[in-house]
């Protein structure tokens, strides 16, 4: 992966307990803000920077403004077997997520399958960690949540849903795991405000105008319109499913009732959340299932290429690449996210010591 | 829906026991040849002809050439209070999905979720028939299966999945269910078929020429090319989720071992399958959450329409109008279809009386 103009790069050990530090000393405990910190740092490793330490000023601030409270009050409400239900009093999403798929491994590793809902938390992070907590316990892994109504319905204009994304882990031998984590959404805004910045036409399906017809205008889609769904119909109706699970079994806010978000950071960001875990052992010997997930992966990489193509990736394949490349030679931290983050350790009194 | 030119309108309440009496006269006991005949017209009744009476034929032709297994032995090779895990033995593929649904929702109804697989039957028709049973039951129903290797994986040119279909339905309260059914193809085969048909050339989006490259031809698309994924590398990457629970897991053939199948009816159908139920009960009271799946529909249906929309829907909005329009209409049949019985009904000595 080619360093970025403007970056620079930082070893990944030395940017966990800084971003770590930062957030205990912005109010969570410290076991949270090292959660906090992992998640994170895993997504820059992974190259979903996105959702990467670009967001550690933004959690910030949410904290400052109080729209997101760093000792919350997470209660179980209700739990059995194979079930059990978060409230999350507006915690990192990443702590209460985190938690929420560790009970449902526990409980999957003994009744085969379990599903744990979390609600009214903020923004959970990249969220096929969750099930790749899953898939190195040797369990099958399954993500989703809602969040801020930003994208309407199939043939609508009326911001209705986020854009619900789903993941999915799946343990393999030899072979790197299966990791799909996915927008339902064509592709995200950040692909948008990069063509705006460049002053280029976006592809005619990724969004709409403001009257809910196809633009390739980013400036129209971005400030008037919306993201179209991958898929079309097919997107929104897998969002429709992220909505049901993630919200509203979780006794959440779902839909229109999901305060919009215009400025991440500033406003309120309330997600509701669903995990689901399997175990494998309950259907074949685990080291069975391992191999069988590498035989698919080998069929995969085994096809042939389309015209033009150099290489057929599993999901999640990219990512796994990208995180042995900077495991080894580093993370390209853009200029901005840099400079944030030396800001906010000046401010907050934490030593920065990534150089 | 209007009436198809060369079709024939018949009676579901006729339609029903006919076909129960074709299939019961080629081989299967009488309440598996029920079982068949009440998915099939559900199909028809909801619109969804691909997967209705018009694969009398075919399934009677796979009796005939030993490729379907009528009076099969299935067998529960494991389960546990959350978990089943059926061997299928070649049978009516709707057979077992029903029976493996229903194991699901007894499961559920107790533990809170319950998945169950299938593997080694034949076609399993409507996907969404069987989280529709979960919905009657005021449960959370989902389905899913592989089959033929005919798709690439995305960036490929090998046949590697099915179309491999995903379908969940949600309990609502005076409102309708919501259901999802839905192929992670862009499009069923049959649209590119019908192009061919009238001459005419297909969306760029649709499908792919030998080389793995967007064709517009629907002749090259169907006789030396490929659909495509429904969002490209998302639809690959749901229809990898659904090749790994519907087939990995359940012991079954999976991605390229499956027999790619050119002729419906005339060569082995294999495919396996994962039926997941979840009790809404052990998250609130079932009211309640049938009350929050009507808010979520009433959200979606109030939104403002985009320019040149006549409405907006939920998934499985327009097959419920189908149906409600066809049970008191009548089904329109095929011209095709009406003959197909008719001939079958006559060599199997079954009383032919749909007029």
């Amino acid at each position: 992966m080619a360093e970025e103009e403007g970056s620079v790069v930082v070893r990944p050990e030395r940017l966990r307990p800084l971003v770590a530090r930062i957030f205990a000393a912005a109010g969570p405990p410290e076991r949270d803000a090292a959660t906090v910190a992992e998640v994170l740092v895993e997504a820059d490793l992974r190259g979903v920077e996105s959702h990467g330490t670009t967001r550690v000023a933004g959690y910030v601030s949410m904290i400052r403004r109080g729209l997101l409270n760093p000792r919350p009050k997470v209660v179980v409400l209700r739990a059995a077997a194979s079930t059990a239900m978060l409230e999350g009093d507006r915690a990192f999403g990443i702590v209460v997520a985190k938690r929420a798929m560790e009970i449902a491994m526990d409980k999957a590793e003994r009744a085969g399958v379990a599903c744990v809902t979390a609600r009214n938390v903020t923004h959970t992070g990249m969220v096929g960690f969750y099930p790749m907590m899953a898939a190195r316990r040797g369990l099958i892994g399954v993500a989703m949540n809602n969040g801020p109504a930003i994208l309407p319905p199939f043939g609508g204009i009326t911001p209705t849903y986020a854009t619900n994304p789903i993941a999915a882990a799946f343990p393999s031998d030899r072979e790197e795991p299966i990791v799909l984590d996915m927008a339902t959404s064509v592709v995200a805004g950040g692909k948008l405000r990069l063509a705006l910045k460049k002053g280029q036409p976006i592809p005619g399906s990724w969004a709409l105008d403001r009257h809910g017809v196809p633009t390739t205008d980013p400036d129209e889609a971005i400030f008037h319109g919306f993201m179209q769904w991958a898929g079309g119909y097919k997107g929104f109706g897998m969002a429709t499913v992220v909505e049901v699970l993630g919200a509203v079994l979780s006794g959440g806010l779902f839909g229109s009732d999901v305060p919009c978000m215009k400025s991440f950071g500033k406003e309120p960001l309330v997600t509701s959340a669903f995990y689901l875990a399997i175990n494998p052992e309950h259907f074949m010997p685990l080291d069975e299932f391992r191999g069988r997930i590498d035989r698919l992966v080998r069929m995969v990489k085994a096809s042939e290429r389309a015209r033009g193509v150099d290489e057929v990736f599993l999901p999640g394949e990219i990512e796994f690449r990208n995180k042995a490349e900077r495991e080894r030679d580093g993370i390209p931290l853009s200029g901005v996210v840099y400079a944030e983050l030396g800001g906010l350790a000046r401010e907050l009194g934490v030593p920065f010591d990534l150089a």
